[in-house]
């Protein structure tokens, strides 16, 4: 009871201490904004002997406590991990402004002048599982957009996100702008459920992490929130593929990080295609890939795995892939709207109306012609930094960076205009 | 027991027949949408005598049941409001198409085309109570944007509704559109629960009305939800305003339509121009409202009834104004901040810093300056016909009009992009 009352009166106290923080945001400049995120790049030069050691912590706590070998990869913080983030928020800073922008504008018939203006969208929450980079990226994405960033990390990195979260404190300060527009929250899985409820402070929450955060969220988030979803990414080779082009490709997709959300999980093949399949899954085995294919794969190559329909479903974030042979273009876009899970899709093949098919109907926040699942990514795509990549379908679909932060205001400007000439003075 | 299955399978139905409507709604041309909003302009003018009988026995079963003044209000059509409507459709039909807008497109470094391409959100719930044309310019604003609409009215409409739902479904057919793209839900509350479950078949849900709805909504929806609460708005008349406009402004922004969602609520006065203020009370009393202001107030006019707390966050919706004394623009921005409903609100001052500190430092999602609260309408603003008025803080905020419900789509074409030179076959 006694500790119920501690947590709520700690996430209350955070979010009331984001509400003035909040409002002197609004005022913030461009220039506080990039000078606070030039300080933070070089208090994580100057600090990566205290980070390195407050992740040294929390990786021998989790190891002590038997955490998976997933866990601790995605734990762990090296020396090359904290110069991507510098070099994050040295990108950020180079971006434009994302706020008070004019994407807007027009005057009515009766003469007012209206306007769209970008604005911040004032305090976010970010929920993470260990990885204790979202501590640099959720904030400085955020703070690029004017946002004030409450982030609650896993207790496995609680070290490192506490280390992190002082330098971001310190360059707020040294940048003139108040330190707790970037708080970081403790507390056991009540203080989640807690800070969930309060939707009159903070106005979104941004989920990154497993089935059970969600779940969480789904049920306690009274604002409205970012999903960050699993990725059961396919790509679908056409019959007019280029299969050179194809073969690297897909082994890109599915071999340059096989644990991030948007590694290829399922593969789909023209059936015209079929004597090409045997080499390429021998091409995947080679590579230390697990294939698990349908019944026409399966009498092709009589040692692939027979897959169920879960492993159309899953996402494996490893060494396995399923595949299935198509029989046309029209069967991969049902399969991959009915199996896949909305995140990022690709089609490989020369042909233009095929393609164009393809992006018209698959139903994904990204659709990729001939690239691999791997450029899924902000900065690869032009939009900067990112702070996850999300699955909702409103807002802000696919990486989402620091123009996704803000919202908008109607600005309409009169010159003592009234609708209804019957109401005189 | 039994009951609840089949309102159950009565939800179901509706959610999976929305959902091959809503593929075939992916494909449906600018044509095709604007031959739906003609054939419907049409139905509308062609059964204008049907659609008024089926009203009619809505009334008198509403008047059977004592419904309040204010619920018959809502319920009634006229022949004028139908009118209206008619006008509504031909207004988005001349509307540009809002789905396949290219409305980024850029190069990556590595050559990528990058685009951000409109489409639709998918399959909507409207939630409403009463207001009957709500049935006409939910599916059209929807249709427009290549949506499916599916329709949960207040079973006091349930006549107009019914009527008016089988002209759409008649319409769709005209146009060559599946009918199920527009569908009316039966049912008791049960049925709303059910259908707020469904987040994998329904996208969004735009709920229209009081404040249990809203609970409902809140506590059940799985899918995001665009908001339309309460409307508690403000002018602030400035020190520095031109009274006359101010008067006009004034009388415009509460009298013109007391029971809408954008009419003023609430006003706040500069001190300097506490003389002024009787006069102003005497104008709003000679128009039969009743005004509640403050002490300052009240010592000036005796007759004024004394507001309390409740009383600056109330949404009245009829012929009483709170009115309250502030020292300067920054009071009146933090008094807004505070008790308003962040929907609507305005500043009337000829002091052009004045007005930047209002737009820059007002947290709502329509500002006006030195016009009426009744401009906050989809039409008079320039962006069409409106669903209702976001509170949200995401996605739409103020008049929802068809280009809000699209989301977008990031489309990636590559020529064989791989990330990772080292994966190679």
């Amino acid at each position: 009871m006694m500790a119920d009352r501690e947590h709520s009166h700690e996430v209350h106290a955070a979010a009331v201490a984001a509400q003035s923080a909040r409002i002197a945001m609004l005022s913030a400049s461009a220039d506080q904004k990039n000078r606070v995120l030039t300080a933070m790049a070089k208090l994580l030069e100057e600090n990566v002997r205290e980070i390195l050691l407050a992740n040294r912590q929390d990786m021998t706590r989790a190891r002590n406590h038997s955490a998976s070998l997933a866990t601790l990869r995605r734990l762990e913080l090296t020396p090359n991990n904290i110069n991507s983030r510098i070099r994050a928020l040295q990108e950020l800073k180079s971006l434009p402004d994302p706020v008070g922008n004019v994407f807007y504008s027009g005057e009515t018939e009766a003469g007012l002048i209206v306007e769209k203006v970008s604005v911040p969208i004032g305090v976010i929450l970010v929920i993470f599982e260990a990885r204790p980079h979202v501590s640099v990226n959720g904030p400085a994405v955020g703070l690029k957009a004017g946002n004030c960033t409450i982030l609650r990390g896993g207790s496995e990195a609680a070290n490192t996100n506490g280390c992190l979260v002082t330098l971001w404190r310190k360059a707020l300060d040294l940048g003139g702008l108040p330190s707790d527009a970037v708080q970081l929250l403790g507390g056991d899985h009540k203080t989640v459920e807690e800070a969930l409820h309060l939707s009159e402070m903070i106005q979104l929450v941004i989920p990154r992490g497993g089935r059970a955060l969600m779940d969480t969220v789904a049920v306690h988030a009274k604002m409205p929130v970012l999903h960050h979803e699993a990725g059961n990414c396919h790509q679908y080779v056409d019959a007019n593929a280029n299969l050179d082009k194809a073969m690297r490709v897909l082994l890109d997709s599915k071999l340059t990080m096989p644990a991030v959300c948007n590694a290829m999980e399922s593969l789909l093949v023209h059936r015209d295609l079929l004597p090409w399949c045997a080499e390429l899954v021998n091409e995947l085995a080679s590579h230390g890939v697990e294939v698990r294919g349908c019944g026409v794969l399966k009498a092709l190559v009589p040692n692939v795995v027979l897959a169920n329909d879960d492993d159309w479903k899953t996402e494996y974030l490893r060494e396995i892939v399923s595949i299935k042979v198509v029989g046309s273009v029209c069967e991969a876009i049902e399969h991959i709207n009915t199996y896949g899970s909305h995140h990022t899709d690709g089609i490989i093949t020369e042909d233009q109306a095929t393609r164009q098919a393809f992006i018209d109907r698959v139903e994904s926040a990204v659709v990729l012609c001939n690239a691999s699942t791997m450029y899924c990514d902000g900065s690869l795509l032009g939009f900067g930094p990112e702070i996850g990549i999300s699955t909702s379908r409103l807002h802000a679909r696919g990486p989402v960076g620091t123009k996704d932060l803000t919202t908008y205001k109607i600005v309409v400007r009169g010159n003592g205009h009234t609708m209804c000439s019957e109401v005189t003075t």
